[in-house]
């Protein structure tokens, strides 16, 4: 293992220090220094190329109740990473290759042990199918996200309206495509001209800008004249509370994300409740998790890839650089500062 | 027809006179008096035995938009009924068959005009299967609600908790018995010691007093130890809030009723949202309107005949007298005041 010095001696990373109260901040986090890690027998050693920051990990960092196990203060910041392995003492593994993996940490190095499953695996990354910070995106998980949660639970119908909130984000982008291409019209809501204008490049047939309507449930009726059919919901909150009276009969909800109402995160969401709504039109809510679906990740993944080599999927990225900017690129998202899928590169 | 005047020469009826703000009150509807009706060709007249009061109607006399048209002022109230045939145009309808009926209307003699399909049919009732007015309880429409609502839209299985709101009315009644015999744990939400004690009778597992209770939210933890798995919401309102905290993964949520919010009627409910607990514990949420199954009606009335039949199936009935009291008989049920299914007896 001597030869890893070579490269660096450090390692830097991030340690959860408080509990955030709302919207995280960047004094939540403490920038460590560590030896780099060395792989025991069957671990493999990689050097963070690029880490993912995405609203899932807001949900890491409560001390509450949630779907996995959270972050203990002290402890490493969890998140999804891909990089090159310097050092493999796993057989299946070599110097060079490029592995994937959902606890990377916020970390420049990191050591991973092959062979477990589910969402401890370590994946391979063929850098000739694309970049491989895709592996963090529409390759990955959000692309996993968008995949799962619109076809198995949204289910588009061709004639469908599918409206989509976050539409330019990391998930929402791919969730738009891909009900285009199952025959829906497909509604965008986002901030900001410049996030409409790319759904529209992305070939969304309306746009709503959240941001600017005064009335957005109306704006939601004027854009959806039939109804809602399938409502993909990435943010909770005012745009939530716009499209429910907007349901088509027999409409299917899908709740991925809750981003605008971080900043009340862990108190109760107070507003409209739409149980009427639910006697009249007859939807279906439900809630709905990626990991759930994980043993299901190779067969999204081959469709995506081969959507994207035949031109039908696009997909923009929103790069930051420098282990030191991790915490700036997470709470960027809370804002709605990322344009496109967020990504820290920490090693050029 | 000259024969029908034998029996009586006017028709008792009650009008809508006012839409209700809120709980319905005695002086929204209007007892109007008129010559008894004379069936025409392919008619039937039917003297009402029976009339029901179901929840269901208080959005038929809404102004606003809701799953079905509504009555207009001045119109006939709405409503299922069970009656003699006492005149008949029709071949297949003879003098003294039993007729049910979705659209009788709260009025003592009603023409009929059989061979329609759906909702509007005219259903011939074997006074030997059960009491006639049985059609309009647990072998028709309430206890179609159930059937479908828990079989097809809960969908419990062996070992789930299936916590029911209003169980000891004409719905809830039959969906505790079913869950029971689907292999499911069942928790009973009512009000009152009597209630209560009927809930325990038909075999619920455990039963919680909705109005005894200072926390209800804890209560319900303590009832379902391990999650619930299947809500059967009749009520919404506060039972609502108090259960949707204690689902387990993948629990399922059947909207069926909300009259614990009739009191607001048309109004925003405002109150906590649940979409982080969608995300935690990925529930769906569906919507359910009896009549969108209507046409496997005779499937499920055949289930449940076979049942009752069986000694699997009890149901309680809380009869009030005569067409002077449906106006009261149907604004008990928003008072939580019926115990088992209200039925109007319009003859004895």
């Amino acid at each position: 293992m001597s030869d890893i010095g070579k490269n660096a001696s450090k390692n830097r990373r991030w340690v959860l220090a408080s509990y955030p109260e709302g919207l995280p901040m960047l004094d939540n986090w403490r920038l460590e220094t560590s030896p780099v890690p060395e792989p025991g027998p069957g671990e493999i050693l990689v050097r963070t190329s690029f880490l993912s920051v995405d609203p899932y990990m807001r949900g890491r960092i409560a001390p509450g109740k949630n779907y996995t196990q959270g972050v203990g203060l002290g402890e490493l910041m969890v998140g999804g990473g891909v990089g090159e392995v310097v050092a493999s003492r796993h057989p299946a593994w070599k110097e060079g290759d490029i592995a994937e993996a959902m606890n990377f940490g916020w970390q420049e190095w990191v050591v991973l042990r092959p062979g477990q499953s589910g969402v401890l695996a370590v994946n391979r990354i063929d850098p000739a199918l694309a970049p491989i910070q895709s592996s963090l995106s529409w390759l990955g998980m959000p692309g996993m996200a968008a995949y799962f949660g619109l076809i198995e639970v949204g289910r588009p119908k061709p004639g469908d309206t599918v409206v989509v909130s976050a539409a330019s984000g990391a998930v929402g982008q791919i969730v738009g495509q891909l009900a285009r291409l199952a025959g829906a019209r497909t509604v965008a809501v986002a901030g900001g001209p410049d996030k409409l204008s790319w759904c529209r490049e992305l070939g969304y047939d309306a746009t709503v800008d959240y941001k600017a309507e005064t009335d957005l449930e109306a704006a939601m009726r004027r854009a959806c004249s039939d109804g809602v059919d399938v409502f993909f919901d990435n943010t909770a909150g005012p745009i939530h509370d716009a499209v429910m009276p907007n349901l088509a009969v027999g409409a299917r909800i899908v709740i991925c994300g809750r981003i605008a109402l971080a900043d009340q995160f862990g108190k109760p969401d107070i507003g409209p409740r739409f149980l009427s709504q639910f006697i009249v039109s007859r939807p279906s809510m439900h809630g709905f998790v990626v990991f759930d679906w994980w043993h299901r990740r190779d067969e999204a993944l081959k469709r995506l890839a081969a959507l994207h080599r035949a031109g039908k999927l696009r997909f923009k990225e929103d790069v930051i650089d420098g282990i030191e900017r991790v915490p700036e690129a997470f709470i960027r998202l809370f804002r709605g500062e990322n344009f496109g899928k967020q990504l820290v590169r920490v090693r050029v």
